[in-house]
């Protein structure tokens, strides 16, 4: 049997299945014998208690999934949850139902307000589970511990829970709700852990079960035969030796050049990137310098923190993106939150342009870091939709100090007038995340039309030829900066459509690298003219996969495309 | 000097400013000296005078606007909002306060609601204000009547005014607010009000000022010189003249015809379309069919409404759409509110295909209607992103008895693969709203991002010759029932790109009509060239102009290009 669902990462993983725990049951409502001061004491006890626990868990976990433990914590220690809490009890309430409640109304209120702050109603359920676990002296719900290697099979995770993963025991992960964009993909993503995300069908598992967890293909097989766990078996051992085989700068097979970069959320991953193989930066996002901030960080802040960036990166491009606020991060001091559809509102170069202030500051901060370091810094504009915005960008860019100036293409527009908008940049950055949403007109966060998103669609891959052509007939770079890239075989796509670099979450780097030494740049060529003339985003890939099959069987490769 | 905004429809008017009164003041929070009985008794009587007052208008205006005005008396006789005012007197306000407030909170829960609901906003605001000024026994906010011809300035128009507007005395309109999809610029189109909406610095204007309001070219000229006037009048006159023309199939000065087909809401316009030279209908929408209800209305019902409309189009061509919910129009039964960006979301042929029993009862009612009239009826679905989406909506509509089935192209990955989806359905209707829309990632109902809502954009227009050289090849019909189709030398180029038949709001018929005849296929194919290699949407639609200017410049047409 196969349960579908959405791979992340590129692993395979085989073992038994050990089923987290269902949540706890919710607390009855029946009135107190303890009187309401009582039940705050103890309530007060347990909340303390957690939050300790996830600011212990956050230490010891460290990078992003620190701050979202600390920002768990800080929710279990909210004062106006406690006043909440003392208000139900007043009313005779039991501290399990009172903390249920209160939760609940405050996780409410946050699903209410929709997108990032939606998102966190799941983190609110978990820190609430754990404080009535607590008042009850159940174990806390979380991680089962079964004593040998497992495939996790969860509803889904809290960050608590994929922070705190030991990775030396769990060979995988299924869970049965998240998208590719949850804290639990992301995570999976970040730590390079063998995930299905969102396999709807998974419910159906038990422990003990036997199943091979396939992020590649999208599937988890349940019980599978002898073949296919030997099949299973040397994928895992040619993954292992391609992650162990010396780290070479990316190429084709005929040795044409195509510099492997990292996606950077922060300066803290750029030590990890380059120790995978990173070839500099080639998309460094800055909205975590804003994203906390009631207004924009100092021209001084945002240098230290790109100094630092830079100089872990001497010698060799890093490309910055400006500020791309509004959609899914929004920016009180700059975006307006009553957008009716934010994904089409005043966001990335749109919302700077009426901020300018920012916009300039960021590049002069940008300017100055790029003089104290020798790194070749790169900078580019966000959702740039015509050609306008983009002579625009590239002047202001120029006369605030930045050498190398260019733009994202992830809106339809800027991809189909490349030819145009090229002529008025120095180079163009595919972000193919959000150029597949647009152009297929799907919103890229929601389950519902989630089949939509798919960059392996023609008319994406359509979109980025035409991208590349400019790019070859204006002698002008085009790299490539969405999770596209991460994608072995689409990744050869990408070249052969004429990208000239990709940049990818450095745990993609090893397998993106192994899978371009097999093809000569003639062969991405053949292979993407077969994807381009599919008919859909599944027969584009078949075609891709069918096309690298008989290309390859006229030379030697060293391992088979599978 | 010239104020800028958004042409509505391509007229020119000339003649003196009167602004529209600024809003009452807001009632001051004092405490009432009458007992809250003796307020209770004055709101109850202005709040039924306003509702009858509102009543007589909307009886008087037919057509959408009774709707919208009927809603509105609803508005002032809602029970609930009368227990909140009652509530509020019952604190010693005053009735005008009270009214105020209660209006108010019930304004900001609709507000909340976005989307539809939150439009109607305004509409509330409207009747709070025409009930205060009741209470006041000041005159109701409205229309002014200066007794002679004027160009209406005002913030924004609420539908009362809209509807009631004396077309023998207002020239023009011009709005401060508002924008293309506004209720204004809704029924200036539905009635051929001369307007230009959203002229942001329109209140500068002063009562008495003479203005020439220029729809077509999206501007309002202050103060003309005798030389601008002179135009203006010239350019009155022969809209005139063509409006007063004799009426022929549309068609290119060579003969080729161009089709020249009405968008309709509902089967109630078709008389009026056929008058005004309609040749069929190129979009019937549903909607309106089901907005209305709590679930979708049964085969019988909707047979009926179909019946009526193809018979008044014995003989020629009617393409329905099926039903486009979801965005902006939701359906409690269809549609899930909770999308963070409805227009990306579940709509059009995705919310139909989860509920496939609606899709199934409407194509089955508008077979039945096909079979007992003598009309040639072509149905399409909305929002088809892959051909995999075309086969299925096809295949289908054959099964149920429709005999011409087909797709809207408004989604960018359509017009890309717009071979391979045409290979697979009967015809192609472009809808360049969403199209344009999605091309640029920006929401057409924003106006923050209006500026990107222009379908002369190089990157659309490219579109759409992707969708009419497939067509050509495939010898499959390629329609346009977006706005775009009204604009005379934008439909020019549409028809360049190889559009074969365009579809409007009837009021439009006339003036693109008259531009049609002045160009062969060969000067249309050299315009759409000329726009089409421009860099941006103002530099097409001048590229045209010039390029349409030095045809004719060839050959001898009845009217300059102006």
């Amino acid at each position: 049997m196969e349960l579908h669902g959405t791979g992340i990462g590129l692993g395979v993983a085989l073992g038994p299945v050990v089923r987290m725990a269902e949540p706890l049951p919710e607390p009855v409502d029946r009135p107190s014998h303890l009187d309401p001061e009582k039940e705050a004491e103890r309530a007060r006890g347990s909340l303390s208690v957690v939050a300790a626990e996830l600011q212990g868990r956050g230490k010891k976990a460290g990078g992003s999934a620190q701050d979202v433990l600390e920002a768990q914590a800080m929710m279990a220690e909210d004062p106006t949850l406690m006043d909440d809490i003392v208000k139900r009890l007043g009313e005779g309430k039991t501290a399990e139902r009172a903390v249920f409640e209160a939760f609940a109304s405050f996780r409410e209120m946050l699903a209410a307000m929709g997108g990032y702050m939606g998102e966190r109603a799941a983190d609110l359920d978990d820190v609430s589970q754990r404080v009535i676990a607590n008042l009850l002296k159940l174990p806390a719900p979380g991680v089962p511990n079964p004593g040998h290697p497992f495939v996790l099979v969860a509803r889904d995770l809290a960050p608590a829970d994929t922070a705190t993963l030991d990775l030396d025991q769990v060979l995988g992960l299924v869970t049965i709700d998240g998208g590719p964009t949850s804290h639990t993909a992301i995570l999976a993503r970040e730590k390079s852990i063998v995930a299905v995300v969102g396999a709807t069908d998974a419910g159906q598992l038990d422990s003990g079960d036997q199943v091979i967890v396939d992020a590649e293909n999208d599937l988890v097989v349940v019980g599978p035969t002898e073949d296919e766990r030997v099949a299973a078996q040397e994928r895992i051992a040619e993954r292992k030796a391609r992650a162990a085989a010396p780290i070479t700068p990316g190429a084709l097979a005929d040795g044409t050049p195509v510099p492997l970069l990292a996606n950077l959320g922060s300066a803290d991953g750029a030590a990890g990137a380059v120790e995978l193989g990173a070839e500099g930066v080639g998309l460094f996002r800055t909205e975590f310098l804003f994203l906390d901030a009631q207004q924009a960080p100092t021209v001084v802040e945002q240098q230290e923190q790109y100094t630092r960036l830079l100089s872990a990166f001497g010698g060799k491009k890093v490309v910055v993106r400006v500020l791309d606020a509004g959609a899914d991060k929004p920016l009180s001091f700059l975006n307006d939150a009553e957008e009716e559809n934010p994904a089409l509102g005043l966001r990335g170069i749109r919302a700077l342009r009426e901020s300018e202030t920012i916009l300039r500051e960021q590049l002069t901060a940008l300017a100055a870091a790029d003089a104290a370091t020798d790194a070749d810094l790169w900078v580019m504009a966000p959702m740039v939709a015509n050609v306008e915005e983009a002579r625009y960008f590239t002047a202001l860019a120029k006369e605030l100090g930045i050498r190398t100036a260019g733009v994202m293409i992830e809106v339809p527009s800027a991809a189909l007038l490349a030819d145009r908008l090229l002529a008025a940049t120095d180079f163009a950055s595919i972000g193919t995340n959000d150029l597949t949403q647009y152009t297929m007109a799907a919103d890229r966060m929601l389950g519902t039309v989630a089949t939509f998103q798919n960059p392996w669609h023609p008319a994406v891959l359509s979109l980025v030829a035409s991208v590349g052509e400019a790019g070859r007939e204006l002698g002008r770079p085009v790299g490539i900066c969405g999770e596209a890239a991460a994608d072995p075989m689409l990744a050869v796509v990408l070249v052969g459509l004429g990208a000239t670099t990709l940049s990818m979450s450095p745990s993609a780097l090893a397998d993106v690298r192994a899978s371009l030494a097999r093809y000569t740049k003639d062969d991405a060529i053949a292979i993407a003219r077969a994807a381009l003339a599919a008919e859909g985003a599944a027969e584009a890939q078949q075609a891709a996969k069918d096309a690298a099959g008989s290309v390859t069987a006229g030379h030697d490769v060293s391992a088979p495309t599978s």
